[in-house]
């Protein structure tokens, strides 16, 4: 190890650690040593492994469990950032995973001046909210809630939700869906999701934000979700223009 | 506000205090009501209203400054995702931005076994590495730790890093940068890092890593930043095939 001070130590000792994870010397679900075990192999504080281990948990890659010990986590999902718009079932489905949501609620509600103007309705129109939570290999993995305008799906809210929303707007309602403008946040989780989503209140979680557009240019639905941190991981390639 | 119960409600009162900042009524600065006044507004409980307001902090709108109150923060720098590999420095002269690298570490060390593998270097191989603070407009915004295999560009470590790395590499060095491959995932910030980017301890924010190539495929550089989630968010299209 590189001769580091304090603060970075156990930056160092966590580096050194997650680098034991991605070579498999540490495999999915193998226990960790214990703490004092690992401070005397890398000489350091107990503070400094559990810092270290804090650090690694909160990026995913082990799980604490209490009175048991530390084991190693799941590889993330790995979602490509592709121009491709594609539905949260088909990716799963490209990473052999079978999916479905569960619907925590399917509403009409009155558009308020937010929601109007995103949507390109009139304030008090009718809209259809939709809150789901996304399972894959019954596993939660996402909580989305989704706005769309009442006329774009009429009978939405007497559907079987639980499938994918954009094949149903597509088969059922013949929406052509052309494009969505999308943003990602990190957030941290909130108490009511994280017990719906299985991690612990304050996880690291990106809020992704999702507004999409059918070939007429008009907005058909709004969704604001919160994707677990510790299972999935957004990435990309960029090349020189 | 819709009926919400319980643990939903501080969610419901965020959005809408979220819209009233997206809308302009809050505007950039602005000193927002006290809890308890907010607590009046909206009929729920100051638990109510803090829960709120922290979630609001946490996601980056509004900053509360102790002993003088709640204030809505600068909107973030929208990212765009896009196939074209960018600098920093040329990112944030888009945005009207001038930037520069504070550099907090320059030296030469020896490969270790994961650096040699994501390098394609042996071990022990003398490697760069330049842990660098990115500042624009005097807001320190990312931390980033860079590793580049050594003879890539021999006399780096005698040389002025503060602007673009990529630049510099691009002229002095003749390197025919090609492509990276990134990913990005939600983190909490370290105590030591956190200090430097002028954030609280255990703040969201992203980790962005980043191996590019030359135009040879041969690893240039590996990157590990750690990127302000109060001041950064990533944006996207996306289109149906």
């Amino acid at each position: 190890m590189e001769g580091k001070q304090g603060a970075s130590l156990y930056i160092s000792v966590k580096e050194k650690l997650h680098d034991l994870i991605k070579s498999g010397k540490y495999a999915l679900g193998d226990k960790l040593p214990t703490e004092s075990e690992l401070g005397q192999e890398y000489e350091v504080s107990r503070t400094t492994i559990r810092l270290a281990l804090q650090q690694l948990e909160f990026e995913g890659h082990i799980q604490r469990i209490q009175g048991k010990g530390t084991f190693v986590s799941k590889p993330k999902i790995r979602e490509s950032i592709t121009p491709n718009l594609r539905t949260f079932v088909e990716q799963m489905k490209d990473l052999g995973l079978s999916s479905h949501s569960q619907v925590l609620e399917l509403v009409v509600i009155p558009a308020d001046s937010t929601l109007a103007e995103t949507l390109h309705v009139e304030e008090k129109d009718p809209v259809v909210k939709l809150v789901r939570l996304r399972v894959a290999d019954r596993e939660p993995l996402q909580y989305v809630t989704s706005y769309l305008p009442w006329r774009v799906a009429p009978g939405l809210v007497n559907d079987d939700c639980s499938g994918s929303l954009f094949d149903l707007l597509r088969s059922k309602y013949e929406v052509n869906i052309y494009r969505s403008v999308e943003s990602i946040e990190p957030v941290l989780t909130e108490e009511a999701i994280s017990r719906l989503l299985g991690v612990p209140a304050g996880s690291p979680a990106f809020a992704l934000e999702s507004l999409t557009y059918n070939d007429k240019e008009q907005p058909i639905e709004y969704s604001y979700g919160i994707v677990r941190g510790d299972r999935f991981k957004f990435t990309m390639e960029r090349f020189v223009k």
